[in-house]
């Protein structure tokens, strides 16, 4: 039997999104995001969701432009850490030590050291209440050399990712394999 | 040192969505779906994106509802079965033996067997390619009332949810928590 846990935003899982920008005086910053996703496979677009107040959301605006990193799980405190400071009072580059890198792509800054970057160009927004919606087309996805598998895409063993729980406020690591996708199902075609 | 492995739609994790619609004979139907996530906190939001060929398209445009259930990892063959067919040539709860429920919150079926299901009212959707993204209003989350945490959420032990990995078109388990959230990244503030 279910019962109502209320109008709340609970899926599971949601991933853990480093969004890179650049502020008014070129100065780079990170935030952590949780809601967004992929949204299109041709041309492939993601979409991250900001509320107005963090000091990520005029960035995108005015410079169209934004990083997302895929941070591995032993960067778990680094990147809570860039979800729970602001922009606005801290220059985040500088005080964790990363090493900016200036995409070549887009008007957006990454760090070197996560795993996976994707280089988005911003299409378009929308205020839903009290996040906006930013759908950003990804120009390149580049990712650790040797994190890149025989099949030259990210390795999901290698880039180590991790998760993140809204119901649960914690992280979670990646657990094994459970089945082939496209594949698996197949035992139920009648 | 990085290097590009294309424009491609890579992220890790992705969610296995089950989006549940009703078509113009009232006959419901689930469609697998890992393009999309949570969008926005208030009004409670969630984005997912599917192809115009797909059945599940119609359903959405004409009922401006849908649900999404997240499926338990015991229920994974069952959920990708539900991405590699259609409701075009097939009637899904039939072929599969699942309880049909009607939402009496949106104009879309769920599935009574999923731990966890959200009923969605369409807010409105862009084509942005391949895929449309559908934004929808997150009306009500039910979860089986012995998967509700003491806090009123959804558990996600007991949900047991699983995650896709599109570079490894496969499925993989949640791991264990490595860490809370909003407070291991304090060791980092200065």
């Amino acid at each position: 039997m279910k019962k109502s846990v209320g109008a709340r935003p609970f899926i599971f899982p949601y991933p853990v999104f480093l969004v890179g920008t650049y502020d008014d005086e070129d100065v780079p910053n990170l935030m952590t995001a949780s809601w967004g996703g992929i949204c299109c496979s041709e041309p492939p677009c993601i979409n991250v969701s900001l509320r107005k107040a963090t000091y990520s959301y005029n960035n995108i605006i005015n410079r169209k432009a934004f990083t997302i990193a895929i941070p591995s799980k032993e960067q778990a405190s680094l990147a809570d850490y860039f979800g729970i400071t602001s922009g606005k009072n801290n220059r985040k580059f500088e005080d964790t030590g990363l090493t900016e890198v200036r995409s070549d792509l887009v008007d957006a800054p990454y760090a070197e050291e996560f795993p996976m970057v994707l280089e988005c160009k911003l299409v378009e927004y929308s205020d839903l209440g009290l996040h906006t919606i930013f759908i950003a087309e990804i120009v390149d996805v580049k990712v650790d050399e040797e994190k890149i598998s025989a099949q030259g895409k990210p390795d999901i063993q290698k880039v180590k990712p991790f998760l993140f729980s809204n119901p649960e406020r914690a992280y979670f690591d990646i657990g094994e394999e459970i089945g082939k996708a496209f594949s698996i199902g197949r035992f139920y075609k009648s």
